[in-house]
């Protein structure tokens, strides 16, 4: 085909060629000028046109690609996908004609902007097996039990004094059994007061950095992390600096050049690596708040699930200068439908978080919920399927880890999973065969969560698998489909060709 | 008592004895050298040692009473009650010493510091007979028929596929009901895509504030109006223009000086005055809006229950172009547990209303209330219920204005009730008398809800009264006690001596 590209003028103000023709073909497909379902010309043809190696082509195509922009078909090209993602044409368009929005909306268009495309599953002649994250296993929940607590407060909530209903900061039993679970199951004393139900921890988080970050204000992350966080960041016109995670946890240096207001951490389990915080950067993490007046976001998200030996102790439990907000969740602890989370904070921001929460809701959402799950927490029910289903998940994930090292270890680093509900897998055989690799996965019906949008800059090849909500069956199925994606791996013209 | 007052450095300041007092006395206040409790010294002593007039120095105490931060007892005196407020002093001085908020956080304290102190009913010898607003009917919900379609909803959840547990947009089903209501009962033709869920209508109006409006930019209100909206605005670092509202609703002039993006109304009944937006103005509205590409949040919180004749076609039926944010909740129609609203968006901020709302959530909350109430809905249950309350709250409406004009017609003028669930009262009676009048109905048991906080800048002396939870006999009881409190006005030493 023939595409006419100002890959010129982009070179005249990149200087680059890689650069230049990652431009113009961006800016052809944000315009428009290039729609989606376009093929676009070969690496050969395209190298030819413009005077350039096909291996810088192809890592264009790559960079398109990682920002959701394109997607190649093996065997036949690639193809521009842009049309797909949430924001439909129209509504850029109205956007850019309207231009109307404040900072605040106009960061929030550059964010969606560049986010990346998820893989869906294609409905093909088999099942789809998801290793998708986020989901939980619903088949071992004391349904029965919960139920009745529910119809209890089903009953109840016509004729309750409607006195948490003006509480923003939650019911006060559920605050209260939460704060007595933290204290026996992860050491934390906290007081009631300091606990805040919210609708799932993304609203606490998003919260606390509108309430402590100027636009321009750096924000210390882990690389890789979860986007939610780094868009909440980018959304008050924050700067996300993201250092690099090791076998300990994040590798977080400071230099007198950038002072942190804020680190987010995920020190249980690193997000989405899996890797445990040691206990010596733990306390540099908290001297370093004490010391810099910073505070330190410590977000528990799956920990409670800690398949060997005994958790590790949150940040929060070593903090005694009130420089921690400890996240919590139940959305993985119960089930996904449960949008409540918690937010455990220093009493120097507990009113102001309250307050900032009020501007969105004066009343709390989920009562009933809020209301059963005290009920569920007190009577021991809670606790109980923690217990049990730390068996289970055990169970997968011995199994998954199993069948992966048996059969994928020659191009798996596979990261320890002592805790949580996915395991990060880093790619390990060649570079150019990963993206094929995943397409193929695709086509056998396999859903992987790929990993290389959780980083900031250049990213490792890797994804994760997020087991919880499968069965041994799906489990084994799934990997059995990897292993055949990746006999299949190869035979891709853009890519091989490299 | 003697009291030291860094009067003249504020007099220096501010060249104006009133406003040198009150700075002069905010300053010691808010700085913790006039501790709660103090009794400040009366009129007649503090003009005395500066050389004012006593009727200064009562206007000054008024306006420390309307900002919150004194209260006048009858017989005793002024009384520093600033430690009462939410903020309490401790984090409030963490704050100082640590001052670590964001603009946005540094503006909540602002908006917290300028909040009125909410009057509460003391628990006296008499039940407390409260005129509160935002509480609603619930003896006459269909309790049994909400309960059953809840139960099948609990019974359902988790075995739900979670398709709606991704769609910060909420319950489809939902959003197709709310359409066809709005449709059938309020003329507006809209399709379910434009139809968001939110908790509540503060949801909705917090972030499309935040999506459109800059630091610095003027929004355009009612002036009265409900303080929420007010305090989302100045939470971005908006200007709140405040216009008069007269019979036929808000006096909205423009001038080339200053130019708005958004406007805030209630047409169907102005809060909290509850008179209706003329069609003409409402026109004219319309067509500011289209000529200088302005949006306007409609907010039609209670015009559901109308009493008499038809209800108005709102602003959003009359949008052509899509200028009009449409927000309604369920709070009011069902019951105050529920925190369900919606928002009905112009296609050009559709999507960027959902990307905003998943900065705070990804998930929708309340799904159980939300499917449970698109099943309210579809079964007619929903329409049934609020013609039955219709009849319920009108008799209680027409209660109420009998019994007021009956009984203090001299002092109070009436606005009309034809919708809603409040009435507005001002007051007629001497200025003097007005605060004494609110203390005396406080010390009676009987709570009114104070409209001057819904002014910004000058306010009339008003009071709204909610009566749609009381029983004719908590109506009947609560007016006689305000006709007692009215009889006892007087012998205030610090007002009266004026």
């Amino acid at each position: 085909m023939e595409l006419y590209l100002p890959y010129y003028k982009y070179f005249e103000q990149y200087g680059h060629k890689s650069d230049a023709l990652f431009h113009a073909l961006k800016a052809g497909i944000l315009s428009g000028a290039i729609s989606a379902g376009t093929k676009l010309p070969s690496s050969r043809q395209l190298a030819l046109t413009y005077g350039l190696s096909r291996g810088t082509v192809n890592v264009v195509y790559e960079r398109l690609h990682s920002q959701g922009f394109v997607r190649s078909v093996m065997g036949s090209g690639t193809f521009v996908i842009y049309h797909q993602l949430d924001v439909n044409d129209r509504s850029l368009k109205l956007l850019v004609n309207d231009a109307e929005l404040s900072d605040w909306g106009k960061r929030l268009v550059e964010i969606e902007l560049h986010r990346g495309q998820v893989s869906q599953v294609q409905r093909g002649s088999t099942d789809p097996i998801s290793f998708t994250l986020g989901q939980v296993d619903v088949t071992h929940f004391p349904v029965h039990e919960w139920n009745r607590l529910m119809f209890g407060q089903v009953r109840e909530q016509y004729k309750k004094e409607s006195v948490d209903a003006y509480s923003s900061e939650g019911h006060a039993p559920l605050r209260e059994s939460i704060a007595q679970h933290l204290h026996t199951f992860r050491g934390i004393n906290v007081n009631a007061d300091n606990v805040v139900i919210v609708n799932g921890s993304q609203q606490a988080i998003a919260l606390i950095i509108q309430l402590l970050i100027n636009e321009g204000d750096a924000v210390a992350m882990e690389n890789p992390h979860y986007v939610g966080l780094r868009n909440a960041v980018h959304s008050v016109g924050g700067k996300v600096h993201a250092f690099p995670v090791d076998d300990e946890g994040i590798v977080f240096t400071t230099s007198t050049a950038c002072s942190y207001k804020l680190l987010i951490v995920t020190p249980s389990r690193q997000f989405p690596k899996g890797v445990v915080l040691s206990m010596e950067r733990r306390q540099r993490l908290l001297q370093w708040a004490e010391e810099n007046n910073a505070y330190i976001i410590e977000d528990d998200y799956d920990s409670e699930f800690r398949h060997y030996g005994r958790a590790n102790e949150p940040l929060k439990s070593l903090d005694r200068n009130g420089r921690v907000i400890y996240i919590g969740t139940f959305s993985k602890t119960m089930m996904q439908n449960i949008r409540l989370g918690y937010a455990v904070l220093p009493d120097a921001l507990k009113n102001w978080f309250t307050i900032a929460k009020k501007v969105y809701e004066r009343h709390p959402s989920s009562i009933i919920e809020q209301r059963a799950l005290a009920d569920f927490m007190n009577t021991g029910l809670y606790d109980r399927h923690i217990r049990r289903m730390k068996r289970i998940y055990r169970k997968k994930a011995e199994l998954l880890l199993k069948l992966l090292t048996e059969q994928m270890q020659d191009v798996l680093a596979l990261y320890p999973i002592d805790a949580g509900l996915h395991i990060y897998a880093r790619w390990k055989g060649t570079e150019v065969e990963f993206e094929p690799f995943l397409r193929c996965c695709e086509q056998l019906n396999v859903q992987v969560a790929d990993a290389r949008a959780s980083y900031l800059g250049d990213s490792e090849q890797a994804f994760c698998l997020g087991y919880a909500h499968l069965d041994e069956q799906q489990i084994t199925d799934g990997v059995m489909r990897m292993v055949e994606a990746r006999k299949n791996v190869g035979g891709v013209e853009n890519i091989q060709s490299n």
